[in-house]
């Protein structure tokens, strides 16, 4: 195309969702990074801290300052912490950048469940009703020409997509609904603490915020746009020795027995056209190494003949389909663009 | 002790259940292995297959053979694969040996349900009723003065002291009951294929075996003892990318409210004075790095406000408690030695 | 462009190497991969062995047959095991196909080094002579045009890149080179042996095939280019707990006493204009993560102010510049393409 | 026995050389761990913070105070950071304990070289001066009955241990050693940063201090004492992405050509019946896993025919022979007693 390119910016370019949108936007055709942003770490060399990026990228971290923003860019990512988001987005958009968040601050709809789960005062209900809520392959008819995305959790997008269309074809029970997810380290960020410390990490197996995960309104939000009515899951994280992948194994019970051939055909025809979401044929349950480091989710199915439950594996690269990738995906969206530009990667295997 | 010790043979000294046979019983006071028996390697030293025994075990592998083996040793222990344990101990017992074994042959006292799950033949019913099923901390009292003895499976004990006293008591429908497993990879042991293979393994998750594993019935046929009903369990078992540990995040409905405390309350007093079994205090869950190396089975709660559901972690290590561990408990309490004799080690850390 | 692609097939596609290979054409802005092979398994759909790629490889494994290949492409990658190449390049040869060969079997001009150190009968020498040794940086202007490009080793590759320029300068002397270097697991192939098996790897760092390995005298044959004189190298390989990444620690001694500064501009500008070598800044050592999936060869410096010996650290990541990466560069030098090709990937970080 | 036990206490029992301490102790016939020791954490139970002792130390935190420390205990392990030690030492002596140092605070004899390699203010002259330096296998004879003793740094153990021999039998040139050294990453503590963060070091291989390490002094010093003259040695250290382990890759030249078995011969003599050090059988070198979680330090060889060269291989357990277990061995030699009491683990394997 002869036009020039989106100008993109990433505030929270030290961190892990910052670095891999400057990975996967180094190859979208109609984007530019012309700035990456950090507020902690401003005029130094994003190669500093990241020497993967040496030759790459040899620009100085700029500054949050909106007005700065503006001129160099017409569209930003927030891949910044809850609780930062809430501040920066409504900044950059009065200065009227479109406005990618990667955060939980706009996610929920319901500001009550945001104090709640999150501990921290929410976003003010009129900011969070102007972000559209991005799962793209859901709900990603709502973006398209929209300048505020708020960009869904990482679990919630394994688990969601794994859910949706049974729930909505009322297949499942909702309130059976159980997920045990687990997910790599590097999903916690790049700050330290003794939970992502090698040696504490390494060779261990941990569950942790049972019952207390703040992606658990945040998928029940999705589950009951399909069910019509408040839906209550029982949710799990665990962390695994490695860096990138979430599965999400999940247990409901049926409505009426159906087979895993008949949830492999709703599935497909649900997700008819959609690239990123890969139903496995009946009999294969994907591995996470098998998603490693593109966009795809993948969904495998079992119905226990005994007790009736459906179990449903789902599997996503927690950086890319739970975090960049989508949010790439979601300015494809807002563009009008094909979703899958500049995302198509191949896994890496091994 | 001025008595000489008991001497024990190991079958199936070059897998890993053997292996860690030998090098737990090196601290075992009233034990002496005598014999490290390998039926594919008879007549090379030990040391060759497992470099770490070099002048720790000096001796090379016996062969099979009953008479030879009930020359040198007491007791036998057969770390054997199913199909195999199943001619050997009756062999083994004929010629006198107490006997020991690790495999899936004798657990099953329903043989049609061995048929169906391991897809094997089974051994004859009249071997299965002589074999004691050894659930040391449940069904110890059976396992006294008896000279032949089968050792749960790793996953089965993971899952049943977390699950035999709920279940009991009748706070837990057995009905709602789903078991998501995770173990390390050398549950697998040391045969070669593409799910122990490095490049596969690491930086993966993946599930296997859904609804499909043989510890199923196995689970199942203690939980019935408990419930004084048939049950059927929803079983799902995962490969984590770390040699040793296994972890069942166990999901049931309760049949009356009650608190993590009750459940903390409840497990404590069923398992008073057994050692190994340590419940973990109310809001604290154990990872799998906190057991390894070590015999313990570390079990913590957690209760759904929302939902009612209760969550039951429970860890182990796969080839101490779930294996060479359990087994060597089982000794002791063949002997009427104190249970923990030879197996009082700190979980090692990092 | 709208000339039509040029049609690429890969012959073990099976194994690491083959699958890298489609991961990254997949990306080729003017080659189509139109034949995936594999001997062992032709016949069968390739996403079965490797599902990573359901819905992005339909096709099913063809056969090695050179008169079905030669209709089906203009170009075959051998990504087959030494002694299987020097069979089928000839043949691929002989029915047109340009041949880029990932084997090491024509790597070694002198034969009888060949037999000495792979311990296998050789390909012969006519075939040795005709093939082009692919060191891209190093040797590429010899590629442009030829049609027949023996790939580099992936050992040879980091320490080969990493002494070149300092040899020739005659900066150091060649009779003092030791090369330590360190692999991931991934370059010893599918193949299942114990040495892969993941328990006997993980947390686990070994030394292998020292003074043995086969790479030697290809290092030292491009040495001996620079040198203008016979090199014997110390070569040392050890196994890491990881999956891809190759990192060489080098030592030699100085001609004469010169800083880690001097090296880094001598070998800036020997690499002047080559886009994946990148030549770290005074102070800076590269880690094999800061490569990993990408293209480039890191290197950097220390000088020891005592003794005076120059440590060199190089870093690839062993299947992209290691193997499937410098054999697609390999065939833009060939086309007379810019080299950096399909290949301009960020390393994946974290 | 029916003296009464040792009492033990141990300061820095938050940290791993402390926690391990607690683990090996806890299986020694004549000690008893009488206080733990913590001045950050006094006051809270151990167990919080490293929950694998739940059930096994019941007892909370003491604080550092020298006098309380002399009343609860006979003898204290100081497993605190350099600068640390320096401190607390000598108001343990002077309460009439005995001390055992793991810090790197009294092992340079030369104050200098402590100044110039820890960037820190070194104790005092007659401090050092006072400290037996417990490398057990070669200067062991020198700690029996002492009540100071400085435990050797992890690489030194597995540094020295490998050359020590050769160097004082006139085999090699000690200008020519090159000591390249990997380490897993227990080594760098409990402490946060971010080159033990799990994101960062799983699957990579990074090198670090090279050319700087405040080991290199310690090495050269016992190393003078074999060559009878001052020593320079050239050391690169390294993190590999597992917890335990060291290797040493070491080459030298040699003063006349002699065979890998002539290097096997001198070895076994030289440590006759020290059981800890196992000089591997010609043609096997020693993987790190081979003795992880016990006290032994495996060592091989193999000399290169062509450039006469000599390597050699060194593992050990960083936290167990490199800290924790060579202090209880020296307890052990301090006391009279075996050096092996209470030491002889099996290796956990895998």
């Amino acid at each position: 195309m002869n036009t020039p390119k989106l100008r993109a910016a990433i505030v929270g370019s030290t961190g892990y969702g910052g670095v891999e949108l400057i990975r996967l936007l180094a190859s979208h055709p109609y984007v530019d990074v012309t700035s990456v942003i950090s507020s902690s770490s401003a005029g130094s060399p994003i190669a500093e801290g990241f020497p993967h990026l040496t030759e790459i990228r040899a620009d100085k971290l700029d500054d949050v300052d909106p007005a700065l923003v503006s001129e160099k860019a017409d569209v930003v990512f927030l891949a910044t912490p809850h609780g930062v988001s809430m501040k920066l987005a409504p900044q950059y958009l009065e200065a009227g950048l479109k406005v990618i968040d990667l955060s939980g601050d706009f996610r929920l709809k319901n500001i009550e469940e945001y104090r709640q789960w999150y501990k921290h005062e929410p976003a003010s209900q009129a900011d969070v009703d102007r972000a559209v809520y991005g799962m793209c392959e859901i709900f990603g008819d709502e973006v398209e020409g929209q300048s505020f995305i708020s960009n869904p959790g990482c679990f919630v997008t394994s688990a969601v997509l794994a859910l949706y269309p049974a729930v909505k074809a009322g297949w499942i029970d909702p309130d059976s609904i159980i997920i045990d997810a687990k997910t790599g380290v590097s999903g916690a960020g790049r700050g330290l603490n003794l939970s992502s410390h090698f040696s504490e990490i390494n060779e261990n197996f941990k569950a942790y915020k049972i019952n207390k995960h703040q992606h658990t309104p945040e998928i029940e939000q999705s589950l009951a746009r399909a069910a019509g009515r408040p839906v209550a899951v029982t949710f799990t994280t665990h962390l695994v020795p490695m860096t990138r992948g979430i599965m999400s194994t999940i247990y409901a019970s049926q409505q009426e027995r159906r087979s895993a051939a008949d949830f492999v055909e709703l599935y497909r025809q649900f997700y008819e056209g959609r690239k990123f979401v890969r139903i496995r044929p009946n009999g294969q349950w994907p591995a996470t190494k098998e998603v490693w480091g593109s966009n795809y989710c993948d969904i495998g199915f079992n119905v226990d003949e005994r007790t009736g439950r459906v179990t449903v594996i789902s599997v996503i690269d927690n950086l890319v389909k739970g975090a960049a990738g989508q949010a790439i995906q979601n300015l494809n969206l807002v563009m009008g663009w094909d979703e899958t530009l500049g995302l198509q990667f191949t896994p890496v295997y091994p």
